[in-house]
């Protein structure tokens, strides 16, 4: 690696520093600029197939030896490992970022407030970005992709498991952007302890926004030791509910698309909610289908009733609030619309909910009353995800109300300023009488 | 008082209850209904003027008490009392809010991932709000039209100083809710001491946000006591920039109105920096200007220099840092634009700064540039609020990047879900390649 584009750093204060210096840099960065970096490392990344590959194969073989002594699931194996078509996905997505709409300097209002005196309601960058995350490598130039898109500077901090890839990926990162002397080499910067990270949770002056990857536990932990504000998902307990008047073979894929095609996902279903009339009829059938690939059933007492004795195992009170992130669902069958969304709101934890149903009025109600980033009609919960919903690539799903909720992708790294343009106005002009506010909005910036 | 309206509780988990299952009613609430209630609370309260300045005036004759005995500020005592006009005031504040945009259910983005496969972004409330604020009562018609109207439920605690008042305004209010049979009489409830706003910051559950307004110390303390999300600001450290390309007579006014037309707001300036090119002629203008006003101005050394001999006193560090909140300017000589963007960065506290010049390019980096929620050019600090803003009124003023910045109107209690509507779609053949997303997207709805 060209060796100034190694990254060295004596504290954790001064990598904040140097990214909120950086990010002053990046908010003026010109559009063309961005894109052309990305297209560029999109491209670095294909010439160096063969060394990230190989300091993947570090960190592979290293999980293979934890792996076989049991201290790394296999699992978490499989999303450590990288091969060509790995690497050419990310190039791609690189380009798909660099493809899509500027989402800084956006107009988002325009209000005339007197002659001469305008406010302008633009979009600006965050600033300063930290993402923490584990295992799987394609999070770096997912993250760093949009983080730079968007004119922020990122600090990452990835898994000790991936810690050669990553490493690779930053420093061909690094190395890209040294062509570019506009861009500045700490719009990107790792940390590399979980000590560091720590003390990163204390530097609110400096970091903006806080995204940490990874279990609810973890995601917990951030949220409750630090003050700088944090977007993410504690846990993702999805459900499908298939109504009374679900068109079966619809209830049937859903049902299996949003169990079985990614279990280990957050948007994946992890308790099905079945309309008592279809009891006999949808659940025999469902069970069996389950079954087939391999899906543990836990049932209420009613479901259980509704099948043959020893079909499927009791669920407990725990399951309904448990994300299982394996082939394992909890199944209820619930009197109507009502004891589905009132189930949904105790137990959801307000990530994606999927409605089964040809009944307009009852999909209708759904969508409205339950309270979620992402609410669905007759479509799996796995579609919850920023590359799906055409952000070109998210960096994170957030369930909080607040800023940015479901996948976050340009604009979840964007914040807004009011820009008031004027010619000398005062306020007391307005508190005398002399002068009249006239609010007269422009419409909204067409996008 | 109508005796249902009247509230009673047994616990703060109990209302927090009553709020969420309020606004799960709100959200469906049509929006000729939000307004109707807003246009009938607003003759109630003139209907109502003399029993409203009766209670405000046992409030006002206590604090008198303690005014007197030097228990209570002159300045907190004039924001309490209410008069006739006062009254007036609050009821057309009520209408304006009612003739604005409905906020909710506005579709901010649609994109067709497929056929028959939509993704709608729609805006919706955020669902329980809770305010807590000091002395002025016309807060509680303010954020209490501001949550109906935008769906969400509030949890109100004003300050005990003015205790009757607020009953006698949340009496009237939900006298008014009992004749509109759709609306719940828990969409607006009030708390009434402290260890209630205690318990309440650890419903996490069922309160979705938290606006405390009053002094930094008490925003700090509620923003470190709770999970859930806090919007608002624990101070305005704002500064006026009189740059060297500077029209002096706008300077003059921008620089006197921002500092001496209402002190005590956030938004009023508390530091000048003056270009050193204008230390000779602008500077003993300035000062004269705004000690004939009783500014006290505390100088750096260059600015004492500049001036004769005891005109002003010297400025020592914790100045630059300091919300005097009263008839006190700091006041600073810089090199150029950029000593001004480094002080204002390391001072400024993302509230709103002001820029003084003529020089267009001087103007742009400024607006560039500064981090903070209003950057204006050639127009006074004090500008920055919702009313004037053409918000039609403000729960508060926002200096966190995330969600609402500046001035905190109908779009800030609002957040948005994603509506996916499909046709039994799975991911699965997307991922096998029978199927592939188109992601075209439609125009941004035009508000």
């Amino acid at each position: 690696m060209n060796p100034q584009a190694a990254q060295g750093y004596s504290s954790v204060a001064e990598v904040a520093r140097r990214a909120r210096a950086a990010s002053r840099k990046l908010a003026r960065l010109h559009l063309s600029t961005r894109n052309q970096v990305l297209l560029s490392v999109a491209d670095c990344f294909e010439k160096s197939v063969r060394s990230i590959l190989g300091a993947n194969k570090l960190d592979c073989d290293k999980a293979q030896e934890m792996a076989d002594t049991g201290r790394m699931s296999q699992a978490m194996l499989g999303r450590l490992r990288l091969d060509e078509k790995g690497v050419a996905e990310m190039a791609g997505r690189l380009r798909e970022v660099a493809s899509l709409a500027d989402p800084l300097g956006r107009r988002i209002a325009t209000t005339e407030l007197d002659d001469n005196l305008v406010l302008y309601k633009e979009t600006c960058p965050l600033g300063v970005v930290a993402v923490v995350f584990e295992s799987r490598p394609d999070v770096v130039p997912q993250v760093a992709s949009l983080t730079l898109k968007s004119g922020n500077a990122i600090i990452l901090k990835g898994g000790d498991e991936a810690a050669s890839t990553n490493e690779a990926l930053v420093g061909l990162w690094r190395e890209t952007l040294q062509e570019f002397k506009e861009a500045p080499l700490e719009s990107i910067q790792q940390l590399h302890s979980r000590v560091d990270v720590m003390e990163l949770l204390r530097l609110d002056r400096d970091v903006d926004l806080l995204i940490p990857r990874g279990g609810r536990e973890f995601v917990e932990f951030i949220a409750r030791n630090s003050r700088i504000p944090v977007l993410g998902h504690g846990e993702g307990i999805c459900h499908v509910y298939v109504d009374r008047a679900a068109d079966l073979d619809k209830a049937l894929a859903i049902t299996l698309d949003s169990k079985v095609q990614y279990p280990a996902a957050c948007n994946a279903a992890e308790t099905l909610l079945v309309h008592a009339a279809l009891a006999k009829d949808f659940l025999p059938l469902i069970v069996a289908k389950l079954q087939t690939e391999g899906v543990e059933i836990r049932g209420c007492p009613r479901a259980l009733a509704a099948l043959p004795p020893g079909k499927i195992v009791p669920a407990s009170d725990r399951d309904w609030s448990t994300e299982y992130g394996d082939l394992i669902l909890a199944v209820k069958i619930v009197d109507d619309l009502d004891a589905a969304l009132e189930h949904i709101q105790l137990y959801g934890s307000m990530h994606t909910e999927a409605i089964v149903t040809e009944d307009e009025a009852a999909a209708g109600r759904f969508l409205e009353e339950v309270d979620a980033a992402g609410v669905y009609h007759n479509a799996s919960t796995r579609f919850g995800d920023g590359y799906r919903y055409g952000l070109g690539s998210e960096v994170g799903i957030s369930t909080s109300k607040l800023h940015a909720r479901g996948p976050m992708g340009l604009e979840g790294l964007t914040t807004y300023k009011y820009k008031l343009r004027g010619d000398g106005h005062t306020v007391a002009s307005y508190y005398r009488g002399d002068r009249k506010f006239r609010h007269r909005s422009s419409q909204r910036a067409k996008v």
